[in-house]
């Protein structure tokens, strides 16, 4: 029933490809062209790309048979196709050569769809995948073996969903959204009332997970439902492996999140946000838009639209940089300050006399 | 064979929900009331709650029809429901209103049980779970569809186990206890004894996990098998989302671990015991009763009972809130201090006249 | 089909043990062992060992009915085993009484296996496991119920895949590598481009996975695909729990990564690393070989072989202990500077007077 995706190398010509990309190109059009390198690894036949005008160099020595170089780059060595924006130009090549694998439509007999499931056409849906009560998907998506689908989940349209994704009841999820294997969707928010015996009472989670169109979330990455109203990732933001999105969570749109940041319950964050790796921001924090967190950072207040910062607890950028700069003078700094109160004192001692 | 909780808001009024909850109200007893919302997304028929005062303004513009507010508040605009523990009342409110997702009890067709099995009354067992070898299950408990049982667990009752729970060989849960999807308890504990080579023998990992009565782990939370012995989660104690807790750990009773927090093997880790998000706390630590580690830290010797630390490496809450109140200053510093020196020199030059 | 080790001690004397062991024995030989056990829960009929002499008074109280000791140590209350290496006699003890639980080989008739798998001797395919197609498993394989493995992956001889492991397309894997629970071997890098509107274009990840010989890791892990080229875990590297290794990473051989420690993208670590918990490395970073990264710290640029670094940013470990040791007198420091300022002005107004 499946078909999988084989991604043999097409070949083609430095021309036709120049042509595909909407580029002009300089040097022999017919040199052959069967895949896409990177620089350091690149081989005879092979397309490379120079977005920085630092790895010139190794332009200079690649065994690549093309380059896609900047408009007004000269390279004599090998054939040029010439980008406003080479690096977009190149993820269109890789695009042209290599196609992510995805299961051919059709639902596999051995999953269990509830049914009372709305299904679009063109769905893909694996073996071992199962839809619980009242689910609509939408054209297109694809549902890898070993999805859980509660009950009324809403999919859009050419969503992918990776293997062991939870999707908990009422999620609803937007088109073109991809989510890795393992992501879980609705788990229930972390809130607990204390209770005079100093036992914790479990706050019902009664909201649910929304996602965006175009958004992208990494493998393991967990998003929590929210007690009351929603969990929202807006359009086109994208999130890395391992994060977690707590309850009540609003983030983005067209925001980035690296590997194993987490934020808390109810803190909101702009669009074009940036969290660098293992950033932690805490419950009810406010973020504007534009902000840039730097990786490992602690957020402990609000940050206004603009704010670049680092450290734990976050300093301004600049601050912090300063900051960090003078702490492994510390040490010596104390033993300065001792000398320079023993010449006070005998200053002191002097004048007394 | 499922059917899928609908959670169609009921209707009642202020006076049968004041009843419900053993409250006295004011105002009109016969106002509708059809679902709880947060003060700020409130619209009519929704009943709110006022836990602080510095809410209170909000209150006064809410458009819900009612508010559980403290016993000596006052609010004309609305009718109130008054409670010692407006929280706790509000809790129970949502219960009414809300009931989690919940499959009905019977095993699926397309389950995998051993014969083995012990299974007590009204279990719910999904679709594409599979249980080992005698393995025990108690009343009531419910298996989202894939939850992987390995042999000789035992699972007491009213657990709840969501979709990809993994529970190793051995491993022994206590009743009430719920498991959000990705859980895995009793992964082997990270263990290696450093050969000669530099290559790395692995520890067999012999002991097991133990789950207390009343304890809620959160999605993707990892916790490994001891080496020997057990690795024990005291009852009550709630965990959030991607928490790692090693080898031969103990945690709690009561205690409350944030998200992406994680405890290195061995340590132990007393009653009501509160970490913020991200703590690392390494092997062989011991840490008392009450102790509270701020989000963050990274602990680096044992915490006796009450302690309140933050940082990394910690330091007791005032001491480190002094020393980062000092840390953007230390730019500042440095130069001053370079000033002093000059004025010293200075001085010490015109008394050597 | 399966029957589930049981474990059952077996029972043996301190001179077969030896024996076994390879080992010379002193005191009684037919003392009979039934299991192993650390020195505080050690009871009769248990092995304990003494690793290292701090822990000898624990031995001259325990109860357990013989001990592994070093070649020179004399212990007259028990049975003693002499070794070289006391810790890996115990491992070999250890492995003596414990069999970690493996199911039997076969494959279930609920799995779903792609007629083009090829498949070794003895391997073991779980129910609900899924392989898709030109899949290649090794002699002696296990795959734990619920393995999801996409196609054109190859896995070696006797590997072992716990439940909820995703194999994504191309993946290799070597011999003897053990995945816990949940693991994502081949998700997407996280690599986008910003186009001019905001948004993020996303950079295919063409690339794959590649896990070498003798490697471990650790439930819920996270490994990337490259986007050109491979990720690569070099042999025998043991990776802990919920750990990240973003796209292009290679690790290794022989290293150790522990909890929540995270490697962004194109990262180079040389051999016997060793990273503590919830390290972070950014992209595009190369370390050495024998580098020490201690837990919590941020690395922010490359690091020579036999490195030893702590804090975030990091600082050599050394200056890192001066400048900590340090930061909790800053305040102090800020008010003792405040002072010396004050004396010095005295000093000056008396000079000028």
């Amino acid at each position: 029933m499946k078909r999988p995706h084989k991604n043999r190398p097409k070949s083609t010509t430095v021309e036709e490809l120049a042509r595909h990309l909407n580029c002009r190109f300089e040097g022999d059009g017919n040199t052959p062209i069967h895949d896409v390198s990177s620089l350091e690894r690149a081989d005879k036949g092979d397309l490379v790309f120079l977005a920085e005008p630092k790895y010139r160099n190794s332009l200079e020595k690649t065994k690549a048979s093309a380059a896609i170089v900047p408009i007004e780059e000269k390279l004599d060595r090998i054939p040029t196709i010439h980008s406003e924006h080479p690096y977009v130009s190149f993820i269109k090549a890789l695009e042209f050569f290599y196609t992510p694998y995805r299961p051919e439509p059709g639902i596999h007999p051995q999953a269990l769809v509830s049914p009372s499931t709305t299904i679009g056409k063109d769905v893909s849906i694996g073996a071992f995948v199962f839809i619980d009560e009242d689910v609509e998907i939408g054209d297109g998506s694809i549902l890898f073996p070993f999805v859980s689908v509660y009950p009324r989940v809403k999919i859009g349209k050419e969503v992918v969903c990776h293997s062991f994704v939870s999707i908990r009841e009422n999620t609803r999820i937007g088109n073109r959204v991809i989510l890795h294997n393992g992501v879980v969707l609705g788990s229930d928010g972390f809130g607990f009332q204390k209770a005079k015996d100093g036992s914790h009472i479990k706050i019902p989670q009664k909201g649910i997970v929304i996602i965006e169109d175009d958004v992208e979330i990494g493998a393991n990455t967990t998003v929590d439902r929210a007690a009351l109203g929603e969990t929202v990732i807006k359009r086109g933001t994208k999130i890395d492996n391992l994060v977690q999105v707590a309850h009540s969570v609003e983030i983005g749109p067209d925001s980035i999140l690296a590997a194993q940041t987490g934020i808390a319950g109810s803190s909101k964050v702009g669009k074009n946000f940036i969290a660098g790796g293992q950033v932690g921001i805490p419950d009810h924090i406010t973020i504007g838009d534009s902000v840039i967190i730097a990786a490992k950072s602690g957020i402990t207040k609000n940050l206004p639209s603009g704010s670049f910062v680092s450290g734990s607890p976050h300093l301004d950028i600049r601050t912090w940089r300063k900051a960090w700069a003078a702490i492994p003078q510390l040490y010596d700094l104390i033993r300065e300050i001792r000398k320079l109160k023993k010449r006070i004192e005998k200053l002191e001692n002097k004048l007394r006399e």
